[in-house]
């Protein structure tokens, strides 16, 4: 039995006993299955990385990850890196192509979110550019990155509260929008479910939102949109 | 017995048997108890008001009255007027004072709710100007009426969907915001819960709220605002 | 004064008094505004229609109409079309173009929502394909159209009740997936509430979710997508 | 007065002071009441599997049991086995009969809940088959399990997030299906009451669904069945 | 071609362009599919009936039918039958089995929904007693009927307000108990969402739950389970 | 078969086919069930009030009946009255006893939810009072009628909107107070459910609540605590 | 200034700068203020119990003070009594006078809410007995105690999951019941709100309720229709 | 590069990098910037003082500061001062105005959202007084305040569970009140949602809300309308 294949595997899948890894998933959609790491070990993790990265060559992604367990994973599996800010770990990252994303987020708080968007979207090729904290209680503050968000071939907007910021932005820009609430705020807010209301609600048309917090979602939006438009990654 | 008094009156209220008038409400807050018009008989409507003339010195109203109902009000009791767009009844309108009221809306459906602020507003006695359909969506609709939002001593936000403009309006101005969200929208829209959640939820620091669909409480907060100013109204 | 241009008009906005229409709205996003159609008369969508089509060259919408309303505003502007399974008026539709669209819907209680998706999307110029009744109780429907699905450069899923079609979907294309929960179904269905949480918390990754039985919204997503690729529209 | 017998005891149950033992169940159900572990004390929990054991001769479980509280019990009443993933203690399982019952989980965070189904349910005297981590957004790791799944009695599924694998599963076979949702996952998931709500609007004719997270609830629902049955348990 | 097949028929189902019939269902889950009458005009439901007919051996059911579209489609395809109390049209229906089903419900205004789980098990084969207006607040009734429903093979029942009579059931019988919450009483019912909730929460182990309203789905449980005890239906 | 008994009675209940009523209701509780009218015809609430009528001595009710069935009922069944604003039916009412029991309502639009709970206590044997429109807005009318409420053996309290009255109420008298919230108001005051809330927070220690708009519940339990008073009803 | 006077208290009440202690409250209702402990300091409880205890005559009660707090309270005010159960502290209790009543709860894990029940109301004088355990799932246990809920002049329900005892109680009794829904459960039981809106629809006539875990509010209940009984407390 | 100016600064704000710092605020509505503390870390904290105690000449707010940020940040930006019971940082407090806003609180627990609206607006130089724990329980503590109350140009209402306060002193003086739902509470309480849509549907007409437990949209909003008065703060 080869390192690649184990006893139960199926085709398309490699059964870990604790877990299936969908190993068609890079033919199918152009990237490897990203494993989410909540809930599962350090060894978890460890078999799951090896497997996606014999059974593919594309990069390979670990969301969610706190410091211990990044640090045991990268002790066992090496040539990965651990960002922080967005708590991902990544091993053969792709070089940045042609499709520029921008990630736009209205409140420091919304950081974290932003940052997982980011770094998984530049991860899997994508030319990203962050804008931070351009709250529409300050109007100027995102006129003034106007240009920069019209330059964008997509943007992702990152905010909680009352999630204002993405029909702002909606309707300055013509590219695609995925608009990401956030849990950030309080009692009203509703831990992110008032901004995830409000995007779905938006006045500004063809917007698209992905789970509160999710900026793993978003960036995925982003990659497929990105695949669609055939320019180099 | 005269007309002004009932036998069962009390200190401060009458009672007609249906209902029992607060006739102390002009004494203690400066405007006689407004009539809320849904689930009365122009009867009953009919004797609340002739109560209400006797009992008190300045305007009088009625909210939210279908045509049906003004037309028979108005044959008993006469000198008011109807506002159709408003569904406002009004006798003894207050002459215009010198606080001026701006009444912003975000989109065509908001108008109602930004007719029965601006009507309620104008009876008793504030200089009211309408701005409609500024959506967040085309902010520069929004920015070409900012110096007149500027101009107002109070400003009242109506919109429905997402509610975004109330936020925008709020970071723009110095003065009092009272926001009014509105049922305009479907699906996530909740029927103008997520509007009322994301004001709530504003960025935009001191914003204030009332009940969704409700111009009529957003003109009394700008009426007891105005009061407070001492200026004469 | 011309027929172009009205006395209250603003910089990038024309003020009709019941409404002030967004002239800028083409050349900031590559489409004149949307008329929706719900609360205005037809004298209103009349008035808006002839000057959208003064101020824009492209093509101009208005959704959601009955047959009432649609009739009276074509006998005053000559040139449009009635959808009557979308419900939707277009004058000036685009010619089809290059990037090719797939509306796939589960029931055929979602046959309205993804009739709108359709006729929009097809109206600004994609070429649509449309995909009935492939409901996820019978896998062997789906996958018999798996084929056409991957040949789509974007697919629209429109889902009611439980709403897995999406994700059965995100899983198999690559292409971007744009899902619309349809309130069909009842009790637990929550009027399309329960769709747009499981398509919101899909575990196909990327996939972007719009409102409860907006088919408008996701065409228009399928439009900004189709514009970012740069293809002939 | 014997051990099996308490002061207070009434006609079918057993009074022990801090609780009220119904020890007529398995008379009447075929099975001794199943104690449910949160919110007792190692020694309330052993003074009920004491009386169980005494009153009755099928087997006994604990639910939700943590390691230090099944350490206490298993050292005051023998004979008993602790399964950790499960958290299940039970004394005296009953033999595997003929009934074929198929555990499947839509991904790894599902694991606990699928284990305390198939913990239960061997307990009991169930067949039970375990197949884990089949995600709807990998149809190809469904569709190469549907042998398995059309061979049982029975099917539980159990899934988190959106809960689609429900559907699926209850349209590719024939067998009574119990789906269990799961608290998997993050925001629109809400805690699983998204998964609760889409599995009660599902698709497929004919499913059934228990509480969150009751691995047990679901189990019990397939004892019944077997029992139904008629076939040797 | 022949009159049981299309031009676009795929495997496994006939597209009759409005919609896409499953014709596998039936040798896939005994049984054909079921229609679903809201929103199908009578034109629609009778090419589908006729389509099933046949494709298909066994009983062809349509749910929710009016009295109108009952007559028409009855006309159209005759041998059929309409159940004025269950909404139900029947053809080819099953002969009574030996798999018996108990239909208990607990108050009278919850009967259309017992009607239509106890017609649809009756037309695919299970023979069906149907106890009315059992309420938990006269417990003798309940206890009068107890030998009834523990003869029975399964018990569905039916309950609106509080729900219940679906825990009181599911502790005095050992078989399998589908409990169906209805949306019967007012306020605090919360259109039936309160019974669902409260079944769900049920300290009756083993009992499972259907959509509100849906006496369908609990019928087809039903005959899931029938056919699992591979008895003669 | 005499006129009092069906051939499917069982003990303590008598079968009518479509319902099964509970006879032995007045012998348990001192009262004979009270019919609910919503979803019966004529034709069954005559038939269950003849048999109550013949199956007990005391007061025979029917709550929430229109014009029309009230008309076809009491010529069926001679003896009744219907009062109109309550909305019941009545047949042998018991002469008013010495317990005291004061219905406070908030507004007139609360009016219909108080005549549905003063006309059932008066009809089983209350001695009843009603204060109306006694809005915390201005709290003078409630001290006003203080002194009454204070000399009540029983208070019900029926509020909408925010349910304040209900808190006011409780602190004042040291008597019982139940609270009915009702579906008055709009927006934020979601049918009810709002004031349902706020009542059961109440600061207003032992205030207990029944189900939005029942009145009848209220006075239901307002029987109950006037019945364990052992004064004469 | 003597000991029971403050330099700013008013009319009827003690202003302690931190908190305002309504000394009328005895005489207005019975008994002294209730203190709720969460959120206060020891030395706060302290300064209050003893204004409280020299203000009035009767007994002086803090719910919910844990272990810690009640040891520093009882060390600075002798004479109390700290339950550990209820966690209530208490001084000078009531002698137990004529009135009965029967706190019955569900399952063991609701024992807390069914202690503080009981202690408050054994503390303000009424003769209180304790049944526990008796869930509707063997509806024997509750027919067991049938005879002893039917002598109480008064039954506190306390039940969570899907609270159906309460229904099952309120029909068995002919006097006043009060439910309390406990948080008990997980999922579909929503920390108590699923057994509220149940316990708000119950079939049973005339059953009231209060709230969430709320023991206490549920033994005021019983103080106020026990004194207004008349009976000697 | 002066101390000033950051290398990134736009139109109107400075960058931080981790924020844009809007400095036209204070121009645009009289105050600088108000830092929300949560999230940022002690050094994130003294960056954005610095910069805003630079660029605009008015206090400089943090809110919701513990006190070992609160410790670390005063080390580093001498002049501050750190309110304990508010949470608050303060430098450059503006002295004591002419408008006099009253806090009013309904219960001890409101407290620290009371202290919070209270230390905001007078940093920001309001002339206010605080008046603690007036519940409508025992109304005779309003009644007594009502002087106090009615002297003020604007009041505060601070109140959780059911938040019948706002009412009650809305109905009493015809200044702006802002109402502030709090957290307190358990239950029904829902943590503020309760207090917060009871507010919002309150019969007392003109009152205005904020976030739950927001003492600081509050006396931001009293800010607004000291302004709007034009007399001096």
């Amino acid at each position: 039995m080869s390192a690649g294949q184990g006893p139960q595997d199926g085709p398309g899948f490699a059964d870990l006993g604790f877990a299936r890894v969908d190993t068609a998933r890079e033919a199918r959609q152009g990237l490897p299955e990203v494993v989410y790491g909540p809930g599962k070990t350090a060894a978890e993790v460890t078999a799951i990385v090896q497997r996606l990265l014999t059974a593919n060559t594309g990069p390979v992604l670990v969301t969610r990850v706190d410091a211990g367990t990044a640090g045991e994973v990268l002790g066992e599996v090496p040539g990965g890196r651990w960002d922080e800010a967005a708590r991902l770990l990544v091993w053969r990252p792709a070089p940045a192509g042609e499709f520029r994303l921008c990630v736009v987020s209205a409140g420091t708080s919304d950081g974290p979110v932003a940052a997982e968007a980011a770094a998984v979207a530049s991860a899997v090729g994508l030319r990203v550019e962050v804008i931070r904290d351009v709250g529409v209680a300050g109007l100027h503050r995102l006129l003034a990155v106007a240009g920069e968000l019209r330059r964008a071939d997509a943007v992702i907007v990152v905010a909680g509260m009352e999630g204002a910021l993405a029909s702002a932005v909606g309707g300055l820009v013509a590219a695609p929008v995925v608009a990401v609430p956030t849990s950030t705020g309080y009692g009203a807010s509703l831990e992110g479910v008032t901004a995830l209301l409000a995007m779905l609600s938006s006045c500004a048309a063809g917007l698209t939102v992905v789970n509160i917090d999710s900026g793993f979602s978003a960036a995925m939006a982003a990659f497929r949109l990105a695949r669609a438009t055939r320019r180099p990654l």
